[in-house]
């Protein structure tokens, strides 16, 4: 796949090759994300950030990735004050949006918004989220993070154990993560979840179309034991009709540190899209696992950025001319001292 | 008219030479605006972009202009967080922000309002919109759109007919357009509404004043023959009492493609200063067409950045060395492929 | 002290070395904030500039003087859209921004709230305004105002009369300025308020402590006589349970120019934190001062910016280098002319 000038706007769109690419151009963001030295390659740039579903941890992830890379982030953020909402079509925004900027990122809570909008974009087009639908580079910071933490562990990449729990119906990101991963083999998927809040045969049919196995269950504590990863997902209270409806899920699956003991495997890696609830009611991943050095939801969002790098890197042609844009960095900064 | 250090309020404060002068400028700005070259003259400098009535477009538009000089954006939407809801004058902003700022961008909702904040600042203050009153930026972007597609096309520029259709009562732009073009001798206009919305007696004496000759008809079809442009509104139904009295008028003149062909001069120019409603009850253009390619609507914007650029430069005084602080630009777009 | 790498929380944690460190690399701002030159020591650096409360002054003084410096700045207003309202922990909050960003400016409307924030950020954390708590970086642009403003009048910086007038009760700026203050020796303080607003016990109790001298009175034209420097502030009617309330306070105390004369010493200056409320009912300081020289209250945020960029160079360690990073400044501005 030739990324230069492309849209990303689906996991489906990419192959393993591409895949691979998007992860190789990613491990080279490396001294850029941790500070080492600057990469000022898209000096003069400008992002558009739209993000007309609020998203701070997204919305700043992008502007983040691209401000590393040199360039200049113009910013939207909520959609009453938008011309949307005088009537203007997402068409007419994205042709004028691409007279503004060198590319766009955009969440919207509408399926299928941010394609819509990229028919009108002549400049490349990153989906930030649209609604439940799509939401394809966090799945691809996830498999990132896989990657990279059975790396550092020195585990065998080939075979990887995988329980995915909490709400599977709800998480667009399970969704996706599910059917990126379906392009690599040797992957062994096991989803828990009340029955209710169940994986969607949507995505278990691409699960048998890829020849993968999984197992599904009820039981946290089966879900816990003999993984390599755990994928655990917030209840999505905002898409329940009832704030009750939710309730009835909420808190039913608690990892902590002490059942991690007791059932996890020595070195499995505890995964979360965040935000965690951390309201008492909720919880699912306790507070007290945040010392457990397997505990990756953190490192996550630093291989997020890294990602976003990648993939504005790719887009706009720039992956093999980093090196030439390099500058020494002078500040302090904890992370490469 | 000496542009450095000078606010820009009102295009009556703009004589035929300095109009000639921004446009002169503004052409100035091609090469950085199509990403051919990039241009650092403003690197440090700082625009506060002030935007206490929201509009996406024209604030993304400004900010976009000063980083494509190399400048850094400082933002504000909205006014309900701002001090000015604690009872603060807008002479007591303004004091505050030239301390902060290299020039400032400014929209709001009162008339006047703008000037009263220009009153305090002792560095230049760009007028994005005072409520109904002025845009200046909008009129000098059209005209400079007018002057462009006229030359694209070879016409002659010596004698323009110019139709103006929709909401002409409520809309600024018109105004502020019809005010500019005044300046310019040989126009005709063409003013096309339902009598409720007809163009103020105010604009009208002021093109009386000026000599130039205009028709005044409810008879869209009329309105459409023998133009060089066609400059189209949408109804501003949140000018109106109730929705009700909007939708008296809302798709009362809709122009598409079969009607552009029976009616309108070959290489007749589109004009809309955008958004366009493009809901079924309104749409006052219509989407079939897109790909006219006499459609200017998304032209329009592109020369909002050059004239806003222009703007930026002239008041800041470096629109004489722009050349030497150029660079190449490194990264792939599809305007200059 | 040694800076680098720390948070600043609170002026509690600055002894009067730490004080004096920050105003000597204020200083050593001015030829980049009054715009002769631009120093570019941070550029390639992101400040994340989260306020979780609104505050367009504090959040743009912030901005600009990261700006100054050369480097990014990615923002968040608003807590509604945050993920702090999915349940997100301060904690979770800022392990991920610390992810993104290479210093955290922060204001949130709980007691506390940064303090709690900064656990879990292991980039260096900026408090600009914990609800009715802290707000040190507004005490030291105070102090610094108050330093610049007698060495300008070539007064006597060893003895300091200051008279804090208005709601003193509510005001969390005049309690952390009198808390800094009592690092110094020879300041008098005179407290004038209505009785229901007055100096809280734990500030008296400061000043006890540090042997510093105090008188308190209702009398607003006692107040303000003999003194070097007059700070008045708002009434802070949000503080109020009803506007009734606050309404017997506001207007109580009005300086104009004709009481200035009247009663105030020769080159008294007069600060006041900003927003000044100008509706009639209240005008604790009227518009009829704006000429009068001693009326600091707009050099005050200027000296803002000069502080905030000292902080940001200690905090990242790049106090010492600022001179090899600065370049010429090209464009027109009224400050340097």
């Amino acid at each position: 796949m030739v990324f230069q000038g492309q849209h990303i706007l689906s996991i489906d769109q990419l192959d393993k090759e591409a895949v691979e690419r998007i992860i190789q151009v990613a491990d080279e963001m490396t001294p850029y994300a941790t500070r080492v030295k600057c990469c000022n390659i898209l000096d003069g740039a400008i992002l558009a950030n739209l993000f007309f579903e609020p998203s701070t941890r997204t919305r700043i992830s992008f502007g983040t990735a691209f401000n590393l890379l040199g360039g200049h982030v113009r910013e939207t953020v909520g959609m009453t004050t938008s011309s949307l909402s005088k009537g203007e079509s997402l068409y007419d925004t994205a042709r004028v949006t691409a007279n503004y900027a060198d590319v766009v990122a955009m969440r919207h809570p509408e399926i299928g918004s941010v394609a819509e909008f990229a028919r009108g974009s002549n400049v490349p087009v990153i989906n930030g989220g649209d609604g439940p639908n799509e939401h394809p580079t966090q799945a691809l910071l996830d498999l990132y993070t896989i990657y990279n933490e059975l790396e550092a562990l020195g585990k065998d990449k080939g075979t990887i154990k995988i329980a995915m729990i909490g709400d599977l119906k709800n998480g667009r990101t399970v969704h996706s993560l599910t059917r990126l991963l379906s392009l690599f083999p040797n992957i062994q998927f096991t989803f828990i979840s009340p029955q209710a809040l169940a994986m969607p045969d949507k995505v278990l049919t691409a699960c048998d179309n890829a020849g993968l196995n999984y197992s599904i269950s009820e039981d946290f504590h089966y879900g816990l034991k003999g993984q390599d990863v755990i994928y655990l997902t917030r209840v999505q209270e905002e898409r329940f009709t009832t704030q009750e409806e939710a309730n009835l899920y909420r808190g039913k699956y608690c990892l902590n540190q002490s059942l991690y003991k007791q059932h996890c495997d020595k070195n499995t890696i505890i995964m979360h899209p965040l935000p965690r609830d951390s309201r008492p009611e909720a919880n699912e991943l306790s507070d007290d696992m945040n010392d457990n050095p397997n505990l990756a939801i953190f490192r996550q969002t630093h291989y997020g950025v890294k990602v976003r790098m990648a993939l504005f890197a790719l887009v706009l042609g720039v992956e093999d001319k980093l090196t030439q844009f390099e500058k020494p960095m002078n500040w302090y900064s904890p992370r490469h001292s």
